[in-house]
């Protein structure tokens, strides 16, 4: 029942370019002067595209947090301690995190995902206020060795895809994508190196607030990871395994299964765009269901997408996570949904046309 | 009854630093890295600087938009015939135009304000579906010398105190401005090229769509104006009245009203920037209380903006006004009042701070 990674790969359709063109078309007889809404334009078209459809709609709105710690905060790599990650996940339970404040605002569920915390979460399982996917307690620490086995970072990536199937079910008709996990930075600079190509200390930053010192061995434990693991970039799976996190895993596969599905999925900030990558590469037609929610504060999230190459809807200087740039843009997409479905066109209107 | 500019302009007060302080030292305690919602804890401060609370709220939204003619179409300088003018204002009432579906979709009244629209409406004012200021039936050609008297011009501001008034009466929250009038990038590059000292071209670009040699013409417009009707840029009252426009005028005193009352205000794209020019050189506290919703495709919009001294919370190459762009970022002011006023604090979650 469960679908597989390469089922899904494999099954991923391209959008409809011709509902792209019908929803271009059509929106040339709206009312107004032609392209005066920019972006909401050619977000209206993609979700046309992705919806066939000339009055898409995404009321039905999920943010999915995934949460996970990683072993390579025993290198100091993070200002905050690992028992922060199981700490908010509480706090995501209890509402009072910023995504629920911003999810409830955008009109969205938050649903929390426990792919490998490194703390047992289990009578939150049980009480059904977050879904475990859980992989380990905290992957290893990758500068050591592989962060997790190839056969986990499949299961990571199948845990996405299976909650994207659930919430495809459900009636998911807008997916955003969001992290928690102490750590999370250093394996998504460490991805976006091996993908990239470029130096790490051009794409690794200060996460939630390490100092020069703490940058310096961020920078330090990342290379080393890279020379230590030689994760391959044609092989996803493998970087991954070697350099990744579980949470990251979890992202590709709700990305890819949202691709399969045919939901766009909105992109959250620096660690959701590790995901994103790793679903590109994966599986290069579920780009053209993404939509970049924001440009972090993170400085090596510029580069994130320049690889993805997606313009961002928002900036903000945000550099939160959670889903949290995800959640602000959803209202942004929502807009362009009702432009192209709720406006009046020139004739409907009475309007006269340009001279 | 009715407030005069002078009792507005002096009437101004301070949004509170203390407050300010306040806001900005309890969210230092927000269970999150500091500083990592960026620009939505800039705007809560701001908010919770201007209504003097920890817990700002902005539910009662409403948009307004000004709409009026402009003489100097007579020089060719629109794409579009004046006639959409009367056309569009009969679009807001059925509720198709963009600032319909926008503000709805932001949870936003829309209120119409004839300001002097060249054709008879009063139909719709009888009917309740637009207020009526109506100066006149478009301003004087002002290529050939003032747009409006000295009178008129006043007129037109305290038009924008009485509808903030009314609005603040109503329990408005949070405002935003709105602009509909065919040739109306016209009177506001001029506005801008008095106030800025730039040269005229390099404020002056295609409005909803002139050709290279529309653009030409636009510019030799507006420079001819410029000569023939000397604006004195220290005095504002006097730019509006020759090279302004009713409806710009609205805007204005709707911003210096919205500031009176003590009313967060969204200034939407180049024409309504134009009216907070003049609102800021009336009364420079009244930019307080001013937040710029968008960076428009209108080229001398990054102007407007540099010489407010505000940065747009969104870029998304809008370029149509109606107050779209402000409906737009609506969702972004109350998405930072959420977070201040909603989320908990470390100590209420239980989550450890930084190492």
């Amino acid at each position: 029942m469960n679908l597989k990674l390469s089922e899904v790969v494999s099954g991923i359709e391209p959008v409809s370019e011709q509902w792209r063109q019908k929803a271009r078309e059509y929106m040339k007889n709206l009312a107004m002067p032609q392209d005066s809404l920019g972006e909401l334009l050619t977000l209206a078209e993609q979700l046309a595209a992705i919806k066939r459809s000339l009055k898409p709609s995404v009321s039905h709105k999920t943010v999915v947090t995934m949460a996970g710690d990683h072993g390579v905060v025993a290198e100091g790599v993070s200002a905050y301690p690992q028992e922060v990650t199981p700490q908010m996940v509480y706090n995501f339970v209890s509402g009072g995190a910023a995504i629920n404040v911003l999810a409830a605002a955008a009109g969205a569920r938050v649903i929390v995902v426990d792919m490998g915390v490194a703390a047992d979460l289990s009578s939150l399982v049980e009480e059904g206020k977050i879904i475990s996917c859980k992989i380990g307690y905290g992957t290893k620490n990758f500068a050591r060795g592989p962060a997790m086995t190839r056969e986990e970072a499949v299961q990571a990536l199948e845990a996405g895809i299976f909650i994207a199937g659930k919430l495809a079910g459900e009636g998911a008709e807008l997916l955003a994508t969001g992290d928690m996990g102490i750590g999370n930075t250093t394996p998504s600079s460490a991805i976006l190196a091996v993908f990239s190509g470029k130096p790490v200390q051009e794409v690794t930053g200060r996460g939630t607030g390490l100092d020069d010192e703490g940058l310096q061995n961020k920078i330090r434990v990342i290379r080393q990871a890279l020379e230590i693991n030689r994760p391959d970039p044609a092989d996803p799976v493998d970087v991954l395994a070697k350099v990744g996190g579980y949470e990251i895993g979890g992202i590709a596969g709700l990305i890819l299964g949202a691709a399969y599905h045919r939901i766009p999925v909105l992109i959250d900030g620096f660690i959701s765009s590790a995901g994103a990558l790793l679903a590109k590469h994966l599986a290069p037609l579920s780009l053209d269901y993404m939509i970049a929610a924001h440009q972090s504060m993170e400085p090596g999230h510029q580069f994130m997408l320049q690889e993805l190459g997606l313009k961002a809807l928002l900036n903000l200087n945000l550099r939160l996570g959670e889903g949290t740039g995800a959640a602000l843009a959803m209202n942004i997409v929502e807009a362009s949904c009702r432009i192209i479905g709720q406006m009046s066109t020139f004739d409907d209107a009475g309007v006269s046309k340009k001279l």
